[in-house]
């Protein structure tokens, strides 16, 4: 369907990962090795933290990566030390904007590879779940649905089950909720996803499906015990111990620098120890924001 | 907000009625004087019926209608004797191709100019107001819906109300159900509209607003009149006496050739006598497909 | 680089030629078998001659063609009779619509499938040999340069050398203009193409490199074989004998449908015998029109 | 025809000078009061120096800007103590991201407000004075032209006349040759120019026409000298005394704040005292990077 990058660490300009690499994102653009398809064209999106703003920047536009000046351009003039990339395949809903990923609300960005099966038929059972209240601190959130992707939809409902308290609480009551209502259409697998989000500081990222064959996704090795077994990778000076890449395929051949992400389980980069752990549906209570 | 032409008559290049006249769409593109903005650069469509297809066909893009090089081309080279044409200016909703009029489902095409007020609060009553059902035999409704804007809402649900089978009482209760959410959110005046639809052979305009001060719309005078008005008018000579335009704003400056649509009424343009009668909005009762 | 398709014979939907086949070329914009690359998703366009207008009507847009619903919608409502369509992988010059083919010059339409190798360098002496003058009867040439490519540039440099007079003359001058040019810069194999030029009444197809390893080339064998070998293929019954494709890539596995054209060879596809013949590139003498 | 801003001084988000003004760039794409036209909507650009690139970095889209939702984002996000912003209103060359303004080369940024009168019929001279070769350390001159107008050709031949060791001598050839070849083809007044060319220290403005009737431009009022003017002003209190604004219309309306380029003059705005001095076209001898 679609592929993507989280980064976290020192902060590069946006080409040195995007661009440089291998199998960069923008050569999986035009050939995907492990993607359902091998054309990501349907449109694109960056985003990226700043010092001095405190919601995150968003490009995206509608045609293929691989042409695009603009992301050419920014990309090799913009730094950060915490951004995402999205390149898309669409599966049938329109190729604009506001359907390109990352999504941005409030200060949280998410992205998304995968699909809820049977979309057609749950869009509205999962419309309704979501908040539709107008807070007066806070961005709406049904009035603000832009797009008609089921991601922007999986999205606003782990707003809607407290993404900001507790992100992976929320992301288990909306798969929860997907599976309900798929269950409920007599879809048998109705989630697939593989899941990053972020609020600025740290990323959580998610690899799970229904049936249990979960997209691709791989988290790099931790830059020091890289380094001891590529002493002379001098790009591996250049980065702090505690830099991390999470992507639906690696972006180079390095031997023992990229590792799977577990079926059925998320994990947390941040300050300190990153996190893994497994992952399981949760069936919604009710919603988080009141 | 937006402008509009509906052309029902002699087939004619989409050209002659689109760019040829003194103030044409296009010109309305850059200079309109009625309208609540002089610049309506927000994306442009048009939608043409043909003697061998089913559906109309629709040409639709996000830049602005004058300096759109497809649209001129496609406009010189193809003839229809029913067709409809927009040019828009946002409020605020995203500028995309599922947000540029007319909106198509089956056979039937409806553009619109105007508003819903409060529409960001209103938006979640009035999708859950589409039929959410998916017949075998008709389009979808709500799973189909794929922009952001009051206008497609406001289509689907005159097709839940009805559309097909009554147009006048499909988009009066469409119209009832759009002031009850209003007044239930406290929305003084909730609806403004000129609105157009057709289904290949008729086409029905309405005027109405809940202020009772709609936007502008004028319909052409009968050609035979015209003709003896106008006696040296070569135009006039090609096209039938059937010939019939509605829009947002008069195309010229021809003394004696456009009437205002009176406030609060809808016309029936159509084979034989075109009908003018009033219009009231009414409250739905159940939804009409059933 | 690209993938093109030119058809004549009984008024079709384009979209009968260009969506329904198994290999269409939408198909291959996705995934081409016998191009230099396998996706074509840098631009596309569409142009056709219709009975009440005296050019070619052009649809050409940036994104892909895969996934651009204005094509789907114009394609599958216009009919023609003698139409090319050409979706595009750029070697680097710009994604703009002033670089989808096919070009247009009065009644004349162009698209060509290759390259001028060493382009950055002969840019300059080939723009040099467009004539210059502005005719009052003729639309002008070097003025009306619009894009950055090598293709439209060798349809300039073919209008320039007599293309309304001699098209295979014409296309052979701008060949030799082309490898002259090149050999001075110390180009090796400067001239690289396929190319289709059509009047409205004719096309002319050209299969030509210096290298003497051009291009795939395919043209369909006449309806009337086709009929004796698959006389259960419905489509076969409801078009004309005289109905011909030349395509970069054949559009499906039907046995004995499709032939390769000759090495060093062009063709003519025009109302009785097409014809085919050799091709070898001629040095101008002096620009034509004069 | 079109609209522009050039900034320096101390480096702020790029949003607060394009955005934040009550007549502010994006405002003026709508609404623009001393332009030819009062609609700039055919393209845009911003064009910004950054601490750690040689090279600005450029953002150009081809629709409005004023509903362009990657401009938004980018300019709230990005800092630059010397940025160009320029809104387009074509005078008939093609909409397309290789016509929008700022034009780069290297170092080099280049905006342009008016037009060279007759350019069809003087555009192959003028691109026949473009440097021809190409250096090796260079970027290349003639064989990079990628657009249609007259304004990047300016830039062109100004580079090719020696602007990186001269800007105002280069600038005055580049003139001359514009008249020269417009009195050759009997133009009356070939010229008609407001200019801003950067290296990233430094930005030179130009207005200057044949006619002696310069487009508007205005440069804003030394910052010491404005605060001295208006104490209550909190903007100017976070600026430095070195910010200097030069722009096609006035920004708002405060009292002292604009001051009239005069006609026939250049000004440089650099580290330091800014200069102004007055212009006058002048022969290229011959071309200067030789």
């Amino acid at each position: 369907m679609c592929r993507w990058i989280a980064y976290s660490g020192t902060p590069v300009l946006l080409s040195q990962v995007l661009f440089e690499p291998e199998h960069s994102l923008i050569d999986q653009s035009l050939h995907s090795r492990m993607g359902v398809e091998t054309t990501n064209g349907d449109g694109f999106g960056v985003g990226w933290y700043t010092r001095d703003a405190d919601t995150p920047a968003v490009l995206r536009d509608l045609g293929p990566a691989w042409n695009n000046r603009n992301l050419l351009e920014v990309t090799h003039h913009v730094r950060s030390g915490l951004f995402f990339a999205h390149i898309r395949a669409s599966t049938g809903t329109a190729v604009q904007q506001t359907n390109c990923h990352p999504f941005v609300n409030g200060r949280w960005m998410w992205m998304h590879n995968g699909a809820i099966s049977g979309f057609h038929r749950l869009r509205r059972d999962l419309a309704l779940a979501v908040d539709p209240a107008l807070y007066p601190d806070y961005p709406a959130l049904y009035p603000d649905i832009e797009g008609s992707t089921d991601s922007e939809l999986m999205f606003f409902l782990a707003l809607t089950f407290g993404l900001p308290e507790d992100p992976p609480g929320a992301v288990a009551r909306m798969a929860g909720l997907v599976e309900q209502a798929g269950h409920a259409h007599d879809v048998q697998h109705p989630l697939q996803m593989t899941i990053a989000v972020a609020d600025g500081e740290r990323i959580w990222v998610f690899r799970y499906s229904s049936e249990g064959r979960s997209r691709s996704l791989y988290f790099s090795t931790k830059v020091d015990a890289l380094r001891a077994l590529h002493p002379d990778a001098a790009f591996l000076r250049d980065i702090s111990d505690e830099t991390r890449l999470v992507v639906s395929e690696p972006l180079g051949a390095l031997p023992g620098a990229w590792n799977e992400v577990p079926e059925s389980s998320y994990g947390i980069i941040q300050r300190g120890e990153d996190m893994l752990h497994s992952f399981r549906p949760a069936l919604p209570v009710d919603s988080a924001r009141s």
